[in-house]
């Protein structure tokens, strides 16, 4: 089983500094009315390419250019991981290709494409990403560097957690959006080397319980293509590398509801004045709802990304959420 | 005439000391490579009520109860100004009375409202929004706190401009949006009292170019009900107060059309994830559409507020502007 362990993630902090942002942390004083809790919220919309991703993407393929060297990589992912690679790839030299699906939003293939990657489209209902991704590897003779499922990854997902309780040493809660895992896992092993007393909790969408299913009954649960609008917890399950971590590092698991997701969104945006894409809402709704009962503590929450298309973001904002 | 100095905006900064936020700066690489120039916006969106409105407004009540105490003030507004008078009068137990037109926005009421001011309606049509104040100032017997024509609102949002040249003392340009003169003439005389070589730069819509073209003639011009989505500069002219202060102050004044706007706004929402108002992203557009020349500088730019309507806003990004 691999390990992850702070050592790993303070050489991706090394790795990453002065290459990713050390996003801010945000506060409001009417999150803080409500809640009666003190709630920092780290900012990766903020990061480069818009999402955390850029922290593991970064820390990997850095790491494997050093190692061994690389002549190209190749990965798989419609969403963030793409963008995020593709900069990486970019900034270190190293051609990136990009398995993505045809009906992929427009504006992800083309945020891919203007960080320099190649695109491969496929149809999804004539082979899975998995599998084109292996024939293509083999072809090419290209290292896959997969969205979530690797230690360097989670590595340097975890920084974002290291750089929170650094700047907040006496956090009560970590609370962090789950989809493979990653993040949440790398921030678990970060926060609780630093800071064993805080409780880490991952957040999932009702609808994409598996990695709270997994985590209550210690069997790998697999729900495929959830309907959910937090579109970066669609993934099926956590991985063979992140499932042990989740297991080990964090403290419990919460599910939110869709509209619960859309009321933190529309605070997030109307009184924060950030734009936070659904995933990235999840760990302000598990608080904003009460699904994490915050009441006189310090709450550091996460979040992931801002990369939304806007019409559907206000679309969402004003059909499925009450009335502003 | 009422002169503003930098020892009023440093009075206004220590009122306003761990009440007001120091709000963040935000850069972008995108921002930077296409101008070619190192761009740093000063965030007040971020501020408490959502604009920078609320320095001045604290910082004119807060020395008013000091001298000679308060047993409530009165102001007019249908926008900013209202809410961030509202949230000091609560700050400093003054009651708060607003005059505002029938017609305003409901969220804009009602943000006043949960600060805990009292709203007195009046229909556009019947009275004049001064008439009415001064009517209501006499039988009440209030103080009127103007949105922006006292030296005390100035000094106040020049508090904006100080923290932003202390923070970056070797700025070549600073731009800032322009409605009634408040912001820009604050900032303008911190800043060129602590760099004299940074050039100062007002921005207007181009339907609502009353100040610059005030500057340029040396003679006020007004223009009533401009038609133009920056709402926050629909003001009919600059004030006895603040035109010879923009005047003295200011370096240049520049325009920027509905479309320069409204992509300025798509820029920052998108690329940069912040919520901005059309008349916050006045200073951004009059960088992204080449209207001051900065390639090569280095450039603060002012993000006044991200007071929007979620929706109006979408409609905007979607209507007068060009696909995304």
């Amino acid at each position: 089983m691999a390990e992850v362990t702070l050592d790993d993630i303070l050489s991706a902090a090394e790795r990453l500094s002065n290459i990713a942002s050390v996003t801010p942390v945000m506060t409001s004083a009417t999150m803080d009315g409500i809640t009666k809790a003190g709630v920092v919220l780290k900012c990766e919309n903020f990061q480069r390419t818009g999402s955390f991703k850029f922290r593991g993407a970064y820390n990997t393929l850095a790491k494997m250019s050093m190692e061994k060297g690389a002549a190209g990589v190749l990965t798989y992912s419609s969403g963030n991981h793409a963008q995020a690679l593709a900069l990486a790839g970019r900034l270190l030299d190293v051609p990136v290709t990009v398995i993505m699906p045809s009906d992929a939003p427009r504006v992800k293939a083309e945020a891919t494409l203007d960080y320099g990657a190649e695109i491969i489209e496929y149809s999804r209902d004539e082979i899975t990403r998995e599998e084109l991704a292996a024939a293509v590897a083999k072809e090419r003779s290209l290292p896959i560097i997969p969205p979530y499922d690797h230690p360097d990854i989670v590595a340097g997902q975890g920084t974002v957690g290291l750089e929170l309780i650094s700047a907040f040493p006496g956090l009560d809660d970590l609370i962090v959006c789950c989809g493979g895992g990653g993040l949440l896992s790398g921030c678990a092993i970060a926060v609780k080397s630093k800071s064993p007393n805080t409780r880490v909790i991952g957040v999932e969408p009702e609808a994409a319980d598996d990695a709270t299913r997994s985590f209550y009954s210690g069997e790998l649960v697999t729900i495929r293509d959830p309907v959910t609008i937090a579109d970066g917890a669609r993934t099926p399950s956590l991985g063979s590398v992140t499932f042990p971590l989740v297991l080990r590092h964090v403290d419990e698991m919460v599910t939110v509801s869709e509209q619960e997701i859309v009321d933190a969104m529309r605070f997030l945006w109307e009184r924060m004045k950030i734009v936070v894409e659904p995933t990235g809402a999840l760990a302000t709704a598990a608080i904003l709802s009460g699904k994490v009962e915050v009441a006189g503590k310090q709450v550091g929450a996460v979040i992931s990304g801002g990369n939304v298309d806007l019409k559907r973001a206000l679309s969402l904002l004003y059909s499925t959420g009450k009335a502003s």
